[in-house]
């Protein structure tokens, strides 16, 4: 999917909300745990609620690799339906992958030929070679840049001889690998005003923003600092919507949660 | 496996060798792609034949994902054929894994609760909590410091108010959160003189050093710069032995090259 295509798809939904899929078997509600695939059945019922209401989903790897290779094969599942029953959904491997070039290029492999996402999310940390692999076209690489959790501060905020800090400079010297059509940056909603560094050194990017909900941060900011003229974010929440209920209700209240959050992002959307 | 098991492995056997097993189908010998598991087929004949000369092997997670779920289980085959068949072998998941807290968390479920790995490698990126997951009783975190591709230029050597590069920085910061028991560093093969300035940071910890051979390190100077009493090093070896040979004789010829290396290693043991 192009930027054009996604930003149509934000305009026309009102939304530019992403629904993150942490699908944890020790979370999801008592009915479905006898199911025989019962992550695939949470996705599902979390989808079917949810896609009115959001324009992309970000899966977490990691959930589905602790689930071994069953968690994995339910994983492929999720995705295939997504494709198949709401084509226009932006659906993200949020994988952070990262490895020396020919590794990276494995990785690519993985995310776009064996799966079939639009976009993955990767780690700076290995530079050029490590990212340039998910580069193809009408796919996206999304660097990580200001993560949202406490561990951002041990080295993302790392000041340079030149008073550049080490999230700057990622997003300084990357954003020369690609362009504003094949990289995202990932940007935590924890950090408010810095949206506003961010947006100085790359102004036309979408960013993708975990860190809504459980891990409490602000839409209002998000949008005051991080928003340009074609949005430009890509808002997730995982726990504070898909874990709102746990009950044989659970789909509906998630579909009523993301309700909501797209509610708040249609007024900034005016 | 604990690091005084490993060490006395590394006496016994005179080897500091890992193995790297990056298993592409398209580079492993025509006559094994019509096998029903040609990837573990691979892997067990490489195994067979250079597990008397090496204490450990390393599993590139991005080539197993590249064959999407089928190349997992083949991993997987080879990892319990490892453990049952040399059960001395120290075994890596190579996964650049990192992620916030709770989904750095369900790495460690699949790499060491699904998996049956001793070691996974994790990107420093995102902090303490992205790394302390991986912390169990005899497994352990391999924290990429000085990585050996070319892009290890672009974040690693950026050099701080304080003088302080943040590879460096990432090993002062980060030996703190575990110690030399459940941490170990990579080091690329190919940054020589500058393991006397990780040494200086992490005297006594283990380094995980790739990039001998098809990217040209020395293990000469990793020796000179590198080696600590208890040894301290992995040295991997990945291309330069799996694919030393194309044709049916690829296992003996992948048995020689591993020998190779041995004598070397052996020479500085001694």
């Amino acid at each position: 999917m192009d930027r054009k295509h996604l930003h149509e798809n934000i305009l026309r939904k009102k939304s530019f909300l992403c629904v993150g899929l942490d699908t944890d078997l020790t979370k999801i509600p008592a009915h479905l745990r006898g199911e025989e695939r019962p992550i695939f059945a949470f996705n599902r019922a979390i989808v079917d609620a949810t896609a009115p209401y959001c324009v992309a989903y970000k899966p977490n790897m990691a959930f589905y690799e602790g689930a071994g290779i069953e968690g994995l094969r339910q994983l492929s599942e999720t995705v295939s339906y997504i494709r198949q029953t709401y084509p226009d959904m932006f659906i993200i491997s949020d994988a952070k992958r990262g490895d020396i070039g020919n590794s990276s290029e494995m990785y690519a492999r993985s995310v776009f030929d064996c799966g079939d996402f639009d976009a993955v999310t990767a780690s700076p940390y290995m530079g050029e070679d490590s990212v340039t692999p998910f580069f193809r076209a009408g796919k996206w690489a999304i660097v990580l840049a200001l993560t949202s959790n406490g561990g951002s501060r041990d080295f993302q905020m790392m000041v340079s001889l030149d008073g550049e800090r080490l999230f700057e400079r990622v997003l300084r010297i990357s954003r020369r690998w690609g362009n504003e059509d094949n990289m995202m940056y990932v940007v935590g909603a924890t950090h408010g005003k810095l949206f506003a560094s961010v947006r100085r050194i790359v102004p036309d990017h979408f960013l993708l923003v975990p860190g809504l909900g459980a891990q409490s941060g602000s839409l209002g900011e998000v949008v005051e600092y991080g928003m340009n003229s074609k949005c430009g974010l890509l808002v997730n929440s995982s726990r504070g919507i898909i874990y709102a209920d746990r009950t044989e209700r659970f789909a509906e209240v998630a579909g009523e949660e993301a309700w909501k959050v797209r509610c708040e992002m249609a007024k900034f959307l005016n």
